[in-house]
């Protein structure tokens, strides 16, 4: 059974370029004056400052398909699917977003071409395109012969996934079976960290605000109804759902709580959340414990959980390392949680050439 | 073994003397000219509204014991350890906060004697006083016959549970084993939820953004070294931990890989969260789900879980039902999860009469 990175990120050669030619977020900065100060990529307001040390580090394991394949080797994985890293192309002005989008998809179709069998992808859509011209984006991904679904943030067409605006473009995802693999950028508002939250490097952003963006989205996405009007729409969370195994149950006492909600009328006939897990939603196994692992199986089923590796950011920080920490963590969650048997297996890889039609 | 309800609020009539008379949040507010309004008791400043509807509604459950008693019995509890609701006392005036809060906590220790062996609680601190009269004040908390604790919001002295001016405050209640029960009030700057935030009622700020706020709450606290200056401390926390079981890992490791932590040195001989979770962290059973009780259960051991309701938030919607859909949900959770041996015994009373040392 081969293993299976569903969460590995690349920037094509279209992608970088349009970043080194920008000069404001989200773009990749070069210090002429001080080499020693290598290229940085900014792609969050908060973190374009004016020092050398603005963004973070962005070398060749983010845009060389060469330095993606010597990952994969030195750690056991045998195809990758690779997607464009955040903030994707929300940021993309409207009249050329969806000519773009069809360089940067041809630009990754190629790079899965030219290494057969081992590179599938999730394409990027145009969301600051008209709405026609989006979905005529997911209808040309749909016939691309290496791509298996969508990458997207949380903002959809500017106002998040609830947006009924969307539903032509879920009802298109839908038809053509478009997997949507739901990934945070935007975060939370800084002022939720407190006022020390910078002594604590990026750690309260990316751990803690990252997962509620992707819960927050998830959410707004059920209670507006899409998982009704589209229940055969397949959503692949990111970090195995931000905290959304774990506080499923809060959010369904929440909503049966709610007087509001039942005033409405949105009570009677609703699809609950434990049923969206089920038959929606499928997870991705980055949560570097076998606690959140676990308990991401027991919300979804241990046939909707897929490795990944979140390359390439989370690098060791001791140069010299060889294998990654943050591979080895969620790798060794799966073999804490399931052992060396055949769930184990699928949680591996299995379920992604299932779910994702992949050569096994 | 008594059934132990460790997360359940009253206001005492200090306390409700204290809303009754004030016109800001927090307030109670009744409208004489329309009776059916009832009393609303409003305490977040998003839902200070002109309506009448503003806020939610409150009847004796908040402040009559008989309540509290007859809610006991149909539900087979038989200890509760009352804590006043958020947002507690950290809105007094400075120069009267240590005074209101001695009379509101007496007023709370003189329900428990009134109701011998029935009611035990968590004390109030006048956080906005100066921080020699708060410490003063668990000091008389830790002498009071029927307190076990000290219930807490995640604010702090202003600018949250970071900041090193509560380090005098945290040796008091080390010294003298007052356990702190963390709980949410402020939840997150409502911009988090979109702007379709008020077609779902309150489900998005409390099923989410409370369980976040803890868990932020917490983890500045992991990373301003609270728990290795006073590593005797001890916390409960809400909601199972908010998110902190699910999350363990991820934070774990983004502080693995923060390089400006390891420039600081900060990643040498830290106490781990998972260390933290299994020695510092109780938890509170109130997750509303065996998904979520069973990773509360694998981050901290199961005999660090305590049966909690949240009476009297979350009452039915359906007026006429006398058992609570969320107490049941509670208790169907470690019913699912541990069967109806020594081990559910334990959550659902054993552990607090241990660590709260109560009869049993």
């Amino acid at each position: 059974m081969p293993v299976v990175d569903v969460h590995t990120h690349m920037y094509p050669p279209a992608y970088m370029e349009l970043l080194r030619n920008r000069t404001s977020v989200p773009y990749v900065k070069s210090f002429p004056d001080d080499p020693s100060a290598g290229n940085r990529l900014v792609i969050l307001p908060a973190e374009d400052t004016e020092s050398t040390s603005r963004g973070r580090p962005i070398g060749p394991e983010y845009f060389e398909v060469s330095e993606k394949l010597e990952f994969m080797r030195r750690h056991g994985i045998d195809i990758s699917i690779i997607s464009l890293a955040n903030p994707w192309l929300d940021w993309l002005p409207s009249d050329t977003a969806a000519e773009t989008a069809r360089q940067v998809n041809d630009d990754v179709e190629r790079m899965c071409t030219d290494n057969e069998g081992k590179l599938f992808a999730f394409g990027t859509l145009p969301l600051s395109a008209p709405v026609k011209e989006v979905i005529e984006e997911v209808e040309r991904l749909a016939g691309l012969p290496h791509h298996r679904g969508i990458v997207m943030g949380t903002s959809g067409l500017g106002s998040g996934l609830d947006d009924p605006a969307l539903d032509p473009i879920y009802a298109t995802m839908e038809k053509h079976e478009q997997l949507v693999f739901l990934h945070p950028h935007y975060g939370l508002p800084t002022s939720a960290y407190g006022e020390r939250a910078s002594d604590y490097g990026h750690v309260l952003p990316l751990a803690l605000g990252f997962p509620l963006e992707t819960t927050i989205a998830v959410t707004r996405m059920l209670l507006s109804g899409v998982f009704d009007r589209f229940p055969r729409l397949n959503v692949l969370l990111a970090h195995s759902g931000g905290t959304l195994p774990f506080l499923a149950g809060r959010i369904e006492s929440c909503i049966a709580h709610d007087a509001h909600l039942k005033k409405l009328g949105k009570l009677e006939g609703r699809r609950d959340v434990w049923d969206v897990l089920k038959n929606n939603i499928y997870l991705d196994a980055v949560i570097y414990s076998e606690v959140g692992l676990k308990a991401a199986i027991d919300a979804s089923g241990v046939g909707r959980l897929m490795f990944g590796t979140d390359h390439p950011f989370f690098p060791p920080l001791d140069e010299g390392e060889t294998e990654w920490l943050s591979v080895k963590m969620n790798s060794k969650a799966v073999e804490s949680a399931l052992g060396y048997d055949r769930k184990a297996d699928a949680v591996m890889g299995g379920n992604a050439c299932r779910i994702l039609r992949l050569p096994s």
